[in-house]
């Protein structure tokens, strides 16, 4: 099966999600837009990204990733291992949500220096109390797969999952946004920076990292550095 | 199966998306937490709801109903067709995340009064680019299904599933939180005003919605009214 993903060429974003699982499973897909930019938005699609497998067409970035899960060897294909699974991908797309929204807190639509003020608070809050909430909920459940019988090392345990991927692309694009706040947040969380460099070096995405089809981080994603907003200050003070 | 849901207990939230399909399918279930409120939160979860059918505890809304929908008979059982339905229920949490930033541009857990003015400014953007292109969307799904060979009514055609559902509720909670502006974009989309009326007169949600079980809209929930984000002046003026 040839699979065909249309995402924004420019950037990593949502898409990227989708690339991690394609790369690291060998899979056969074309990145359509990265070579023809002309396209319109199927009737059934919300947004970008989506994707074409044979017949069907498929988005929103978990949906898609719990179809390609079990079919590329990242997922359980039980029914409770698969609703797991994607459990933590819905967690991880509520994470990026607010990735997104610290430099966008008024409206995805509008430039960043026209809500530059309220970015910087929307910030604070993401660093002082919602980041750490996400990173030890990831810990806890990478501490339960260690216990567990299967043994650990990743989130299920064992075996990697297309959730271990996003896990490593949140802890990437963390620090590339916020090197000084999520470097010292990251110190904390020793297994989720395992879990980040056991992804890394898969041999199929560490190929994939050092191509030219990785996009570079940049200021037109998701993750993106504005120096303003990591503050090196402690992030709890009331604004 | 008795089903368990643990959500809070004082507000629809994202728990009467859960409560919806239980009620229209007359399922076994019982709501704990408005019973009992001692509880503590199972470590696989990372925020209410959760979902506890002997012995799985499944969470994220959308992932709890993709569980029950085909077991309630609210979401076909071929794989296109739960992916699909699934499709439409994410697209739908990521709309009502936008409701709810609405009056919490800057931090879910401050007081709406230290983030009114950042309220504002989001809660005009959504009114003028976020909820008309959701409308849209939903309405063009609607035509659709209108057009397929199974004939219209629903979002994915004669049948009712747990995404229709949702799409009452959102329609339920934006005429509460938005009566003036809400009011004048839903003259604008009769089938999505009709997909609420048909929910709405279901028997057994009909019933539900008379009931003391359906806790009224207030303002701890994700649809609040604060008459001074419902603006009757138009809303696309730069603020």
């Amino acid at each position: 099966m040839r699979y065909l993903l249309y995402y924004w060429p420019g950037i990593q974003g949502r898409g990227e999600f989708i690339r991690l699982a394609l790369e690291d499973a060998g899979a056969d897909y074309v990145d359509v837009l990265r070579r023809s930019s002309s396209f319109s938005l199927p009737e059934q699609v919300f947004a970008l990204p989506y994707l074409v497998a044979g017949k069907r067409v498929i988005s929103q970035t978990a949906n898609i990733l719990q179809y390609l899960g079990p079919r590329l060897g990242l997922a359980p294909k039980d029914e409770a291992g698969r609703l797991w699974v994607h459990q933590l991908q819905l967690t991880i797309a509520d994470w990026l949500v607010e990735v997104h929204d610290t430099h966008h807190p008024i409206g995805s639509g509008r430039y960043y220096e026209e809500q530059r003020r309220e970015a910087k608070r929307r910030t604070a809050d993401f660093l002082a109390v919602r980041l750490p909430k996400y990173l030890d909920y990831f810990d806890g459940v990478l501490r339960r797969a260690e216990r567990g019988y299967a043994g650990g090392g990743y989130l299920l345990g064992r075996a990697c999952s297309y959730a271990d991927l996003s896990l490593f692309q949140m802890v990437a694009g963390l620090r590339y946004a916020f090197p000084v706040a999520f470097g010292r947040l990251e110190k904390r969380h020793a297994r989720i920076v395992e879990v980040h460099d056991r992804v890394a070096a898969r041999p199929r995405l560490a190929a994939y990292l050092a191509s030219r089809r990785r996009i570079p981080f940049n200021l037109q994603g998701i993750f993106r550095h504005y120096p303003e907003l990591d503050s090196t200050r402690k992030k709890s003070k009331k604004t």
